[in-house]
């Protein structure tokens, strides 16, 4: 069998904890893993891990790959230059898998950013999904409904059984309540997970029956040339999920029921329902002093939260943005979102810590005229060499030892010491020592954006 | 007449704006004057400047000294060396004002934190209060309360007229909800604020009678010798408040209305009382996005807050700690205050931000072995030439210019320009210039301690 993790998402409704550069899919919300890490390994429970191919936008590729690297020294990875929802991005990594394989190997698609803790019973379901998929059937995984949730799609079976599972009548649009609550009572309604399972010819065709067009374009890409996905060809591919391009359409759609734990992570609601409560019904994580609060979820990342008497309410502090919110409302989060996207306001976008293939940094201050960064290069690690046209930069080792070119010159720099980089240097900070590495960098001058780099040498291929 | 500003208190319950190390007096809560400031000027309505003395904590007097000299400058400033509540300050004020006057002059004791805005109607009051104290009585201006308050003192007038006032005939604690009620009802109950009024030979003469333990300690106290109050005569003073020392039993108490407007300003809650509202009741006070909160206060001093549905609900947010807290619990904050205190966590001692004669400085980060720090230094002023016996200091200019001492060498540093101030060597960063200055400095060594300071030379007295 061979996999696709999903990880394009931008987890706007987790924010402030999830940005635009670093979505939901790449952070440890509930264990020490990511929830991409453990995807990827839930996958390995049924498939060599050089059998799955993990696909997301190109601005979260290097974190994607730096991530997964820790699990795994098979990488299969293609980046999409602009985002096109699931359509696309499916139906390329089908191809992709389909050209590297020698027989019509079953494919199993998940997204990277829910969570699933029950091995076996999630083994159990997909054995069961392979059986109706070497059957010819495109299987979707539903989950009986619990209560009557109105933020999930629909997909009705209408009862109809197959050997290991139901035949799929139809897909249906989030109901309202009381469309809920019927789908609920008539007992053939599931919930979409989001998982597929087909044989590879079997989805190919239907795209090509059902969404020519996506079709085609993928034919124009050629992966025995080059493993990047060409920004010309991709960028014409319609922007539509792969519910609509194939799901809603296709006759040869199956259900098999996900008897596993499920939970989409896709509001604070939920992180808060699946997450271990006090006697009081709180959560509390990190800094937190409560003097009696009820059924609240209070998230501190960097300082003192201070909370008292609140009820129903979700706080989450991050080091440049708080999130305040009641907890029925935690759908609108995307609002918030929307809204500093339109303001300009780069908080969406970015955290003040921004994690590189070398290690991260944290804008710690920046006002006219410079920017401060604490940089934290890992053990065996180096940056690019690089120069910059418009900034000079100004170094002080904090912890663990520097190795720095600069020009033609070779320094090793101690805690305390400092060196200036003049605009237009060609240097480099390096950290070839058994230490992690901690510089101040303090940057000056009138022109002030990381887009000011020009690269000649990276371990990391960005050159 | 005279004045006797009472600014020592600590400001527990508007946590984390106010800190011990920075208490409400000191903060612009409502204007762009801080309270201490504008009770200042209030009181300048009626005297001259030179008969003002402030009396605080030696903690606070060079915050306090540095607000005054930006309105006055004629400032009569009284530290005391620990804090002994409102009794022993008062006295000390007294036996100060007494010794430096000809005659036997009126004294008017006010809270440095409080809010007036009616500059007329306040004078009315002081002009009735000062017929009263003329006559020997030791006048106190009392609030018709319009609710019933339990979170204030009540002073009980019995409904006997004098000349401008009433007769007082005892002071009550803060009562139950029921007995606030009954003193609504009743009419001759007032709220305590906190201002006195008297001729200063009466109110020694009640000391000597009523408190003759503070009296004594006292007379041992030479301001002629020393503006300087002694630990070792003050530390033995008891810890009462004048109410419960002289107020609570004297015979000679009288009531003024209080004609203006008045608030103690005393918690959140009260905050949000006096602040202007939007049209659902809100008030949003920086960087905030909000959708569809309710009657609530939403502070914010540094970061975004992003709030959703909230109701009735305070939010604070400092550098270094967040308060969200229900509007109706807001005098719980004290208790928060507490917590922190047992558990020796400094975020009730000081903001991240520290303010000094010559300017501010912002920890922006600290880790083992460092501190990294943003120091401001205002135009015209210099830090103290001073040396650490345990850190280096590392300087890097950002914006302004630094005129530096180190050893036997001055140095003129532009933006963009460093220093190395090695372990123990004699240096003073100063600002001769016309712009501010602002720079980063990283401070290394094993003990990192703002004690570890030699002062050899300060423009502020502080060698």
């Amino acid at each position: 069998m061979y996999g696709i993790i999903l990880a394009g998402g931008s987890g706007s409704r987790l924010w402030p904890l999830s940005r635009e550069l670093y979505p939901k899919q790449l952070l440890n919300l509930i264990s020490d893993k990511s929830l991409l890490q453990s995807t990827f390994e839930r996958l390995t429970y049924f498939m060599p891990q050089e059998n799955i191919l993990s696909i997301t936008n190109v601005k979260h590729a290097s974190n994607v790959k730096m991530q997964l690297s820790e699990l795994s020294s098979h990488i299969n990875l293609l980046s999409e230059p602009v985002s096109k929802n699931t359509a696309p991005a499916i139906a390329l990594a089908v191809k992709y898998i389909a050209e590297k394989s020698d027989y019509d190997p079953v494919i199993i698609v998940v997204p990277s950013d829910h969570l699933v803790n029950d091995k076996e019973k999630f083994l159990q379901t997909v054995k069961k999904g392979e059986i109706l998929a070497q059957q010819g059937y495109i299987v979707t995984f539903g989950i009986k409904p619990s209560y009557p949730e109105t933020g999930y799609g629909y997909i009705n079976t209408d009862g109809k059984l197959l050997s290991s599972g139901y035949k799929v009548k139809e897909f249906v649009e989030k109901p309202d309540a009381e469309t809920a609550e019927k789908y609920l009572q008539k007992g053939t309604y599931f919930w979409n997970s989001g998982i597929f399972m087909f044989k590879a010819s079997i989805m190919l065709s239907e795209y090509k029956n059902l969404t020519p067009e996506i079709y085609n374009i993928s034919n124009e890409i050629d992966f025995e040339k080059s493993p990047d996905i060409p920004f010309v060809s991709f960028d014409k591919m319609p922007n539509i999920s792969v519910d609509y391009a194939i799901m809603e359409k296709s006759s040869k759609i199956a259900l098999v029921e996900l008897e596993s734990d499920w939970n989409d992570l896709g509001s604070w609601q939920s992180i808060y329902d699946v997450s271990k409560k006090d006697s009081e019904g709180n959560v509390f994580a990190g800094h937190v002093i409560d003097e009696g609060s009820k059924n609240s979820f209070i998230y501190s990342s960097s300082k003192l939260v201070a909370t008292i008497g609140l009820e129903d309410t979700i706080i989450v502090e991050t080091e440049d943005a708080i999130l305040a919110c009641k907890k029925d409302r935690t759908q609108d989060v995307k609002q918030i979102y929307e809204t500093l996207k339109k303001q300009n306001d780069d908080t969406h976008l970015i955290h003040k810590t921004v994690y590189r293939p070398w290690g991260f940094y944290t804008v710690i201050a920046q006002g006219k005229g410079f920017i401060t960064k604490i940089i934290h290069v890992n053990k065996g690690q180096k940056l690019s060499v690089q120069s910059h046209n418009y900034r000079s930069e100004h170094w002080v080792v904090l912890s663990g030892k520097a190795f720095v070119k600069l020009d033609n010159k070779e320094l090793t720099l101690n805690p305390g010491h400092s060196v200036d980089i003049p605009v237009k240097a060609i240097h480099s900070l390096q950290n070839p020592f058994e230490d992690d590495l901690e510089i101040i960098e303090v940057q000056k001058g009138d022109i002030l954006l990381e887009d000011d780099i020009i690269r000649y040498e990276d371990m990391y291929g960005r050159v």
